[in-house]
């Protein structure tokens, strides 16, 4: 057992606080990896304060953490004492059902996935995620951070940049194909970067056009409000992939009006309450209303080489471990350009 | 100007009577046909009913249709007199947009598709549908019936067989495929023919299993009643396809969950009214929903041919012309086994 410091939520809605937690000894394929860095996802404040349903206390959150191999397992053949690498939403899967062999370990049909933290691990133990210096992870469950990506706008890519390649991939987007982006987020900025380097034409949909420099500079070809219902008469029929990345209710209605014949919106950001959707707005062109979870294991390895190869990090805010809480309050307030990433050093 | 005897309704909800109507004289790209048999659909029913909002009256339905070319225009290449051909939903569109040039007429995006009937043509005037002895189409959107298909049962594949066909040709219908037909009336019993000889194992997925002998006979492997809840249970994950046929409001969250990972459930049937839809439904597996309209003319050709090879037509009632009333009353009833047809001569 190794002992480590980290940040925790002692109880739902309370302010996150320094602890020291344990981590397992390092098993035969276990490798311990000293967290660099870890990013602030808006589904850890989710979690913290039980949004989603009852959760397990004290929580240490992050599931983008970026650091270096300290230590392997006899049986590691991945991985070395030193080298660079990530953990995302998963420390493990049952590895046995068809999604698993599949490598879609994140949609496990058999124990399910392991979240990387308020979950139940295999031995039994709740899961700790990032906000903390150093976790055990099996090997299979570990990624490669190239050389040449920094470690701190690396750490967002594990959820936020996985969760935007899988779709842009999976629904065709590249040269020659209109995408959009709605909502220019942690999760929408990672989206026009890696559409932008598939080689799309990307135009970000936003509430409004404050972001817009941003969003050019991003990679973006076009920007516009939705604010403005100017923009849904205009932008009729325009895309062949939307890529929504918003939690808040949409019309949807209206911005499946802006796909192309057989488009594809897809949601990766979800509202909480159902929505309200006119079927005749899928059958009229033939479209589709899709949903994705961030990506598989290799996917996410393919996702991290892609950014390396294009030069794409994350935009970040690094902050210390003490921030933490004031950083929760900017994120539900929308108040971070793009991403909030913790030196774990200053734990 | 040929004068033809049909069947129409006068007004909004009043009974079809016999009528004569005048067809448009031979163009030069254009086909008479002679009529022999129009099937019953029930959007007929919707749009006799004004169901679907304002309508123009009188109106002749009818967009199933078989016969035999009698008459054609001098620039006509791709018919000859006494050819058996077919005549489905749409009679033109505007052949200059990115879908008409694909071949997707059917969501042609400039004038938009010009329908049978119901709808105006490029002469200003009302087109008027297959209840009828004789129909003047344009060579473009008439199709070839194969000698191997009577024309009687060939009538519906001109609108139920293709809104079939191509919802399960782009999904991947196939071998290895497990594909749920929802609903077993006159689309739904072209789903199972069709996803069968497809190759696909197809599931029934009906309120009760009061047609499953009718079901296995027309080539489902299985079939469940979706009035009892242990089939969600025992149903859970299985499927790679849905296509659903109905048009009552489904609980999609439970059929969603029918679906394997990524799999998609398609709609060609949709309730008037909004559905509600809990995305996590889609996003927790990476799963679609997505609607469907008919098929293009190629597409069209392309699903007769395919119906001819594999032997398959459509189960019909053959009826007189002065049935037609009652036969709509047992449509909104359920009560056909699958598809009123017309015989024309009877008119």
């Amino acid at each position: 057992m190794t002992t480590v410091a980290a940040y925790a939520a002692p109880a739902a809605k309370a302010p996150l606080e320094r602890t020291t937690i344990e981590r397992r000894p390092v098993g035969e394929f276990d490798v311990l990896i000293d967290i660099k860095f870890a990013g602030i996802c808006h589904s850890d404040i989710h979690q913290a304060r039980e949004g989603w349903g009852e959760a397990i206390f004290p929580m240490v959150p992050g599931h983008e953490i970026a650091g270096v191999v300290s230590e392997i397992g006899p049986g590691v053949t991945k991985f070395k004492a030193g080298d660079r690498v990530g953990v995302g939403c998963m420390v493990d899967s049952c590895r046995a059902c068809d999604n698993c062999r599949a490598g879609r370990e994140q949609y496990c049909t058999g124990s399910g996935m392991v979240g990387t933290y308020n979950a139940v691990g295999k031995d039994g133990k709740p899961t700790y995620g990032g906000y903390a210096q150093a976790i055990v992870v099996d090997e299979n469950y570990v990624v490669r951070i190239p050389d040449s990506l920094p470690l701190d706008v690396a750490a967002p890519l594990l959820c936020a940049g996985i969760t935007l390649y899988s779709p842009l991939k999976r629904f065709g987007a590249g040269p020659g194909k209109n995408v959009a982006v709605v909502g220019l987020g942690g999760l929408g900025h990672m989206g026009v970067k890696i559409a932008h380097a598939l080689g799309a034409e990307v135009t970000v949909l936003s509430q409004s056009l404050r972001k817009k420099d941003d969003g050019l500079k991003l990679g973006a070809d076009h920007y516009y409000a939705t604010g403005d219902p100017a923009t849904f008469e205009k932008l009729a029929g325009s895309f062949d992939l939307i890529v929504s990345t918003v939690s808040a209710p949409l019309d949807f209605g209206a911005y499946l009006s802006l796909l192309k014949t057989e488009g594809t919106l897809a949601n990766v950001g979800a509202p909480e309450e159902p929505i309200s959707l006119n079927l005749f707005a899928l059958i009229g062109g033939g479209k589709s209303l899709a949903g994705s979870m961030i990506g598989g294991i290799a996917e996410t390895q393919e996702m991290l080489d892609f950014c390396a190869e294009h030069g794409i990090g994350a935009e970040i805010e690094l902050i210390r471990a003490d921030q933490i809480n004031e950083a929760y309050e900017r994120v539900v307030a929308s108040d971070v350009r793009y991403r909030f990433v913790i030196d774990t050093a200053t734990i």
